[in-house]
């Protein structure tokens, strides 16, 4: 953290505290689209040591500090009143649905011309400047209008401290004529930072003492590690707990990534009844099952269907246990993991365990199982995934879109330091491509201040969600990120196909020239761009062992040509489970 | 209007009923993009004889209704729950405070699965299924959730009613449960039609006994027609009046197009501070200042400085006049206008008329006195506006989208029969482009069924809004439409530079090949594609004199490099007035 010795006593403008806290929270980039009140608070944005990024419009803006405070812990969104905001509202919505600490700042009329109820444009014209604040209370933790420079300062601290304490996207709205108010600035000298609170030690004991039993005398256990673990900061001590106890684990599609594949009881992607029954058997007699961080979506229990007896369930979430149906909540789970782990190592696994069925390590198997493909195949859905798993290496994020890539990205063999981002619950399609951009440029940010190891941005999307947000493109270049894509060209939203309407002309989309985005997108002369087209096995082999691919520098696109309807397995599944019930799907 | 005999006593699917009901009021095309939840209510736009237009994104989608719903009388929209509404809220909020009327339709999960609070994809997760239409209830002017298929047929005849009415957008729930509820049909056999009430005989009488009493009276008159002259459908009753009294009379920037600029008595934009004194001070000297759908936001007023003084001033609304500060509401001025008009060309002019001061009309004096612009000269704001205007032909429909367009666009020339869509208050960044989307359809569409002459669709764009709404081509592409665009390249937010930050970074967009759009989006191989770019007087003259630009067919796209801080003398003022209270504007 830079110390701001500078400060003591003194005064700074509102908008350099704010952009100053910013930083010193671990913010290096802000997202956002320039626009009528805000101008004069981006003035202040690059001496506070931040880069702008300057995103092509508000919605992939949103979407990219959303992938950007995914990796580095916390972003920064800068939009205009009304107009702006709105533009951004589905991206914020997904942050605060899936839990990704975004601070939204929004440049509003001057305190003045809002007290006096003037219709201004970009408002609705009726003098009322709080329905767009109201709007964004359902999508935020927290909020603050800054028309009080006394306050101010706290305020910012106030809901940038829920921002990372809960996870979750805050809303801030800076009147223009607030932006250069002169605020006090000795709070700056103090480090913003969510404290660990220790437990209450009778209570920690008491669970420690519990938790420890039931993992002791356990005859048949699992582990099941969901997408809420990111947040809870406890992917160290679950990871340690994991190895030492050897108890069967398996995912969610939504903590997918969470765990090292490369440990021999990783089971791979527990799918309820879209799986194997051999899983459901096994999770359905075990008389212990330990959920991580759970997110009960449809989309991400297989409709409901992986959902386990609560009395032999124990959920672990960031700041509560719910033990067989007994929530303890107010925790702070990483300390009392930290302190039953070291308890668990010393009295080591259960002495009553039973043999597991022998599933050996699936996705494994899986691959040494694989024939090689023939050269002139066409390229299918069903062994896609398990194939390109070579092609992975440490440190990678891999984000894989809502469509075919989100289920298909669950036979990924992932090495171990890799990173993986599949939206559980919002699957706004679209989102991914723009997440990319925010992550290549937060793995940019944390590199350079040696925070991160190197690794490649890597997003598997398809064609209908590119369309959606391609401007991304144009951010890539401009910030000159390292992204690469691989575009699944399936001609039209095959997801959609399977839910319903599978040759109806509204799933179709219009056919672009997908690789010709470098042309028209504008990349610099003087910017590594790669772009090349597959339709069959071979020619994927072959682009697999391309140099610039493999380091993952510059812009590199590689179009996947697929047959419009294949999907893969677990998608089928999943769409039958979710949509049934609602009579959208239909048997085909 | 078809008749829909079959449908005596019996009974349709619901989704039937509301497609149908669509297109009785005159809806052809239906706006949106497929998603979960909505996917079985598109197959009945088919059946119902309306076209799916099929977006690449929902808040193109959005304005582009709003594009259509300007021109045709009415629009549809159709999105999915939670994700895909939410990035349509924008274009909604547009039209809500424009008065565009949109028939939004959203399909929502199953009635049981939002009754038992399953945590379901695009939801939030917290069981609520209500925030979405919550926030719809702020920017829309009717909603109803059609739960319940024994109200459902008059629910949607209500929500329909009132969009016609008030010309806002309106909302409509579909769950999916309810997309194939039978429901009774009696009802599409009466046609749904906003009645032209009455109004009370004696109000009425006393009102236009006092308004033909000042009319007759005035020494001084002028007439200010502003944007909400479109929604009240006043535009031919007015147009009438203008012309047989022919008191000067002025526009609005929203009002642009309304009134025959061939009338000798028009006088162009009326700009306050910004504009010659000589109107100024005409206009403060009148003792009458009749205003027709006045919009009194601080963009179409030049920051205010256009409002007349209460006591010589009348407002004329769709139903309401305000009469030198006192309000009669709930008129039908429509028909009241009818009457006044044929008193007043009855009674004649007043007899008290002073002579106006010489102004000619400033625009046509303006034409002929420019001089032929030099071959290699680069092209200017100061003169492009009205140059270009040679161009222009009746029954087109113009849009200047905000930024340098909307405030040069006052400058245009329009022959007789055009029409103007000009953003008043809303002023999204990229709204332009994807509404002229719309039009092109609505003109098609009407065209078709001879309710209107054939006219091209002109749209006039930045650069830095042209890349927010860039894949509208995409969807010209898809459904063949006609469209030309002129995209102003002055490489960055223009409009942006003049209120704060003229050589500042976060004011640069990134340069993209706009002239590739064609072929990035895949236009079809036997579809006409003219692009070309002009950089000085010669190059633009010569291409207006390409064919298929005069005609307008296909897709034409013209590239008009300008100064990167060239702006019109009106946007300069406009931007001084508007922004300096706030303290985001800067002498430079």
């Amino acid at each position: 953290m830079i110390e701001y010795h500078g400060y003591h006593g003194g005064q700074v403008y509102l908008a350099e505290y704010l952009f100053t806290r910013l930083y010193q929270v671990g913010v290096r980039s802000v997202h956002g689209v320039p626009g009528d009140y805000n101008l004069t608070s981006l003035d202040f944005i690059e001496p506070a040591g931040l880069h702008w990024v300057g995103n092509a419009n508000e919605l992939n803006a949103g979407y990219a500090a959303d992938g950007y405070g995914r990796i580095n812990g916390i972003s920064a969104l800068v939009t205009a009143f009304g107009v702006g905001e709105l533009s951004a509202l589905n991206a914020i919505g997904g942050a605060f649905a899936e839990r990704v600490p975004v601070v939204h700042v929004v440049g509003t009329p001057a305190t003045h011309a809002q007290n006096s109820q003037s219709i201004l444009h970009h408002s609705l014209g009726d003098g009322n400047f709080r329905v767009f604040a109201r709007i964004y209370k359902d999508f935020t933790c927290a909020q603050a209008n800054l028309t009080n420079p006394k306050t101010a300062p706290e305020e910012i601290d106030r809901v940038i401290l829920q921002c990372l304490k809960q996870s979750r996207p805050v809303y801030i709205e800076l009147p223009t004529d607030l932006v250069k108010a002169k605020v006090y600035s000795h709070r700056l000298n103090q480090s913003l930072k969510v404290l660990l609170i220790e437990n209450c030690p009778n209570i920690e004991e008491d669970l420690i003492k519990e938790l420890c039993q039931r993992i002791q005398n356990t005859r048949r256990p699992s582990f099941i590690v969901d997408g809420f673990t990111r947040q809870a900061d406890m992917l160290e001590e679950m990871n340690k707990f994991i190895y030492i106890t050897g108890y069967p684990t398996y995912v969610t599609p939504s903590g997918k990534g969470r765990v090292n594949e490369s440990f021999p009881n990783f089971r791979g992607t527990y799918m309820g009844s879209v799986g194997k029954d051999v899983h459901v058997e096994w999770v359905n007699s075990c008389d212990l099952v330990i959920r991580f961080g759970p997110l009960d979506a449809d989309t991400n229990t297989y409709g409901f269907t992986t959902l386990t007896n609560r009395k032999i369930t124990i959920d672990i979430n960031e700041t509560s246990i719910n033990m067989q149906g007994v929530l303890y909540d107010n925790l702070n789970t990483k300390i009392l993991l930290q302190k039953l782990f070291a308890m668990v190592y010393h009295l080591g696994r259960s002495s009553l365990l039973e043999p597991y069925p022998k599933l050996g390590n699936p996705r494994r198997d899986r691959i040494q199982s694989l024939l090689p493909p023939m050269e002139d195949g066409l390229i299918e859905q069903k062994t896609f995934w398990t194939r390109i798993s070579d092609f992975l290496k440490p440190n990678d994020v891999i984000l894989t879109e809502t469509g075919t890539p989100s289920s298909g990205g669950q036979d990924l063999i992932l090495p171990p330091a890799t990173t993986m981002i599949n939206s559980a619950i919002w699957l706004s399609i679209g989102y991914t491509l723009a997440a990319s951009v925010g992550v290549a440029l937060a793995q940019r940010d944390l590199v350079a201040e040696k925070k991160r190891p190197e690794g490649r941005t890597i997003v598997f999307q398809g064609d209908g969600s590119f369309q959606m947000t391609a401007q991304s493109i144009s951010d890539v270049f401009r910030n000159r990120l390292n992204l690469t894509i691989f575009l699944i060209n399936n001609d039209g939203y095959t997801i959609e196909r399977h839910i319903h309407g599978m040759t109806a002309g509204y799933n179709d989309v219009h056919p672009w020239n997908y690789l010709d985005a470098p042309h028209f997108f504008g990349a610099p002369e003087d910017y590594p761009v790669f772009t090349r087209r597959v339709v069959n096995w071979g020619e994927l082999r072959d682009v697999m062992k391309e140099k610039q691919l493999i380091e993952g520098k510059g812009f590199n696109m590689v179009e996947v040509v697929m047959g419009q309807q294949d999907a893969p397995e677990s998608l089928r599944g999943l769409v039958r489970l979710v949509c049934e019930r609602d009579g959208e799907w239909e048997e085909y």
